[in-house]
């Protein structure tokens, strides 16, 4: 069905600011994809469609309590041969997101924008088999969005505060750790903020709830017109965006419950979150 | 060396409440934990000195990330004989945690109890060795503490809103899933409540943390003489306290943190994790 890193982020987004996608896709795609983006006012005329490619898919499956995902195939097809070429106006583009993929393509990407707040995200592969061009790609970006145990193996720091020290040493000023059902961390060099995952008792296919994540966070913030640095207040409300926005997309398989999405079913989820969230501070009793 | 449930339970709530320990130790516990334990106004009249027995023992190991433990080597020693005894105070007393041990140890000291808010954890090992002896205890007490993976594992359900639901069905109204450095959510038939664990850079030991949480949770709510039902202001408070005495717990061996705390870092810690998990609630901009 249809997925990926830059659709998920795309939808989520798209209920915050304008999207542009950048990506390839084989010419079995068809069109209904591209109308569904459309139908959401996502620009889509940097998708490329390749005559008698094959769209790139992955199929995996869930542990028991869908913490863990487990790939059970990944097929590259045009993605192997994917060179990506942004339009003016994407270059033109106030947000960057790179989604995860190979990331020599995301630095080519990144050459591309004159964007003035760009983020990426990344994965397990790419720690293993890219280190050195990763590196240098988050070196590249203000923000890197990983999952928590992915930023421990890319820092080699089991600490997961010692860990976004050392990921803002590499070069981004916002680390993001998303940790799943448990919510997520952000971590500038003055702040953390941390959120817990709202309980949700539909979990119908957690794929994608990472971008959708990272769509939430950035629509957000590009919507709200931030400018180069968000402030605190900012990236705060940008984290529960982006958690509002994961937790619709785990309700349903692949994008259909984020797809048809109202502005007041987002207004109201986050008011819940933060009911979730709340608690009176008050003085310790003692003890006399 | 020192630990246990009923150590670090105690040492936690004697910050919020009159704390009063049962339990069975053997003649080479000595006098100094004893003395540790007085020295925070804990009553320990109840605590049984078996002549020649020795005291109860554990030791583990912790894996990279510290988010899953190992037990290497359980002595149940004088725990095997174990009949506790309350005194009068003890039977009088408002509050009840029976920490995890053998569930029908929890039952008789539950049946001892005049308490009229019972709380209770418990682990893995009762969940599968004395599964119904637990649940019968577990419809005896009102709150139900247990890590979120034990919490799936007792009802069978992965999905931890309805793995809550399921608890509650068994009688406490309040279930709390305690997620280690992930924080912790409660439950009660209309509520739910999650909070984050505090980013620390300082973790060097966890074991105990969950009963520091326990004493924390219960030692706020006993001190704050919220009777029968807490509300949910004094609930999600409690949380809290419960969270910043798990966080200082975990940042020394075994007992040395917690033991000399001041009640003002207590204060300060509890405005940090205020902090922490604040976002301001604003209206979803939207795209026109």
């Amino acid at each position: 069905m249809l997925g990926g890193s830059a659709v998920h982020f795309a939808l989520a987004a798209s209920f915050f600011t304008e999207v542009r996608v950048v990506g390839s896709v084989g010419d079995d795609f068809g069109s209904e994809p591209l109308e569904l983006l459309a139908s959401r006012g996502i620009a889509t005329e940097d998708i490329e469609v390749v005559p008698g490619g094959e769209t790139f898919s992955w199929s995996g499956h869930y542990e028991h309590d869908m913490n863990v995902a487990h790939t059970d195939d990944t097929r590259l097809n045009v993605f192997a041969e994917f060179t990506p070429k942004l339009s003016a106006s994407s270059q033109e583009a106030q947000t960057l997101f790179l989604g995860n993929i190979q990331p020599d393509l995301q630095r080519d990407v990144r050459r591309q924008s004159s964007a003035s707040f760009a983020a990426l995200d990344s994965m397990n592969l790419w720690i293993e088999t890219a280190r050195d061009s990763l590196l240098t790609a988050i070196s590249e970006v203000d923000c890197l969005l990983l999952n928590d145990a992915e930023l421990r193996m890319l820092t080699r720091e089991p600490n997961l505060v010692k860990a976004a020290r050392t990921a803002i040493d590499l070069g981004p000023e916002i680390i993001v750790a998303k940790r799943g059902e448990y919510g997520a961390a952000l971590f500038t060099e003055e702040v953390a903020f941390a959120i817990p995952g709202l309980p949700l008792e539909n979990v119908s296919d957690p794929t994608g709830a990472g971008d959708s994540f990272a769509g939430g966070f950035l629509g957000y913030l590009d919507g709200v017109r931030i400018g180069d640095r968000p402030d605190q207040g900012a990236l705060r409300r940008a984290m529960a965006y982006g958690s509002v926005m994961a937790s619709f997309n785990v309700e349903d398989f692949g994008t259909e419950r984020v797809r048809d999405l109202s502005e007041d079913e987002i207004a109201e989820r986050l008011a819940a979150f933060k009911r979730l969230t709340h608690f009176d501070e008050v003085p310790v009793p003692t003890t006399g």
